[in-house]
């Protein structure tokens, strides 16, 4: 009984997934599920991207959270279009949640949708959200032996943010480890070490974005490299 | 009928609890539940906590993990006995878990069970497990913004342990406003203030929980006080 409930949670969570997943390619939009322990730095990362990238990019975000609003404050002091979702409780974000906050988002005028997850390194890597792909974010002060105990995370996610790489002189954070570990989970990852607090590294994580977006997004835009006198 | 089952799950697991907690107190065990988030130090905290009291105290550890026998390993080489759960993908240790695992503990040679908690702010909270109380590990590295982020494990601790206090000077954490959040979620809490690595402040940890084992369960053989030639 308890196991059927779960796989039909898990199954119309799929499905709603996918619909999400339709109207973000529609409306020409790259989504992001951002993932991480609490006080990893996902919200600190998240405000030094939209900085470097609003230029360039128009960002849009929905801010996941068992209870408060300062998260969705601090995003919404960069001038941009935030949704806050509290979840009263729940431990992770949902695809139905994403469905309702996109309807509170000027989905015509957004490149980018950032979703930051609820900090939480176990239940949220369960549910698809119709994103373009996950990133989880790990901080060298939780140590390195993370990706062997909570491997469906790692696995799922394309991008790794090592970050605090600031304070690694005062850890026992083995890097050798770490990167041995994830490349056993997945070996396809691919890892920026930075520091949301100093920006050390955080220029790769941009310049890396930035591409993604340019090259799924606005290539449906673009001419496809036929010459422009055509 | 999502909503009946959750209620149907907490029901079960809080009658699974009382077994638990009447089974541990026959027994003269004092049951500690130690939550954190994921490298918070909870298990540097236990190990450093066990060197300092096993000479004191017999002591059992449960120890819950998603995977790896890592954890129980390090916990082992202390000499005591310790079993270990791994809850394959579940985000929380429940009552029934603890009721299987009591079993290949021996459970007459333990004065203090210390079940330490699958690394997750959120979901653990919910389950008692038949603990005498629970104590929740958080580090300076995550920010002071997390008792008012995840409130109901900050409110069903009696003990916080601020972790990684050496830490502070490298990062933003205000203790000011960490104090002043927790004071509005649970005045009541005692908090540490402690370094893992260091050994920093955790003193006053060791004295506060053996006070805690012998008042407790060494008190339930003691003569309450009265004159030993009555």
């Amino acid at each position: 009984m308890k196991v059927k409930l779960i796989s039909n949670i898990l199954d119309a969570n799929a499905a709603m997934a996918e619909q999400n997943r339709q109207l973000f390619k529609e409306q020409g939009i790259f989504v992001l599920n951002l993932m991480s322990a609490p006080g990893a730095g996902k919200s600190t990362l998240l405000e030094k991207t939209i900085e470097e990238l609003k230029g360039k990019l128009r960002i849009g975000v929905i801010e996941g959270d068992i209870c408060t609003t300062q998260d969705a404050e601090r995003i919404a002091s960069h001038g941009i279009p935030v949704v806050q979702i509290n979840t009263d409780g729940a431990c992770h974000l949902d695809a139905n949640m994403i469905a309702r906050s996109a309807q509170d988002l000027p989905l015509a005028e957004i490149d980018l949708l950032v979703i930051e997850n609820v900090g939480n390194l176990v239940c949220p890597a369960e549910f698809d959200l119709g994103e373009d792909f996950k990133a989880v974010v790990i901080s060298t002060t939780e140590g390195n032996d993370k990706p062997l105990k909570y491997p469906l995370i790692f696995h799922e996610a394309r991008v790794v943010l090592l970050n605090k790489i600031d304070l690694l002189p005062y850890t026992d954070f083995s890097l050798d480890r770490f990167n041995q570990d994830l490349a056993r989970i997945n070996p396809l990852a691919t890892v920026f070490m930075v520091s949301g607090r100093t920006g050390e590294g955080i220029e790769n994580w941009y310049l890396w974005l930035l591409k993604e977006v340019e090259s799924k997004v606005q290539g449906s835009y673009s001419n496809n490299g036929r010459c422009l006198n055509e």
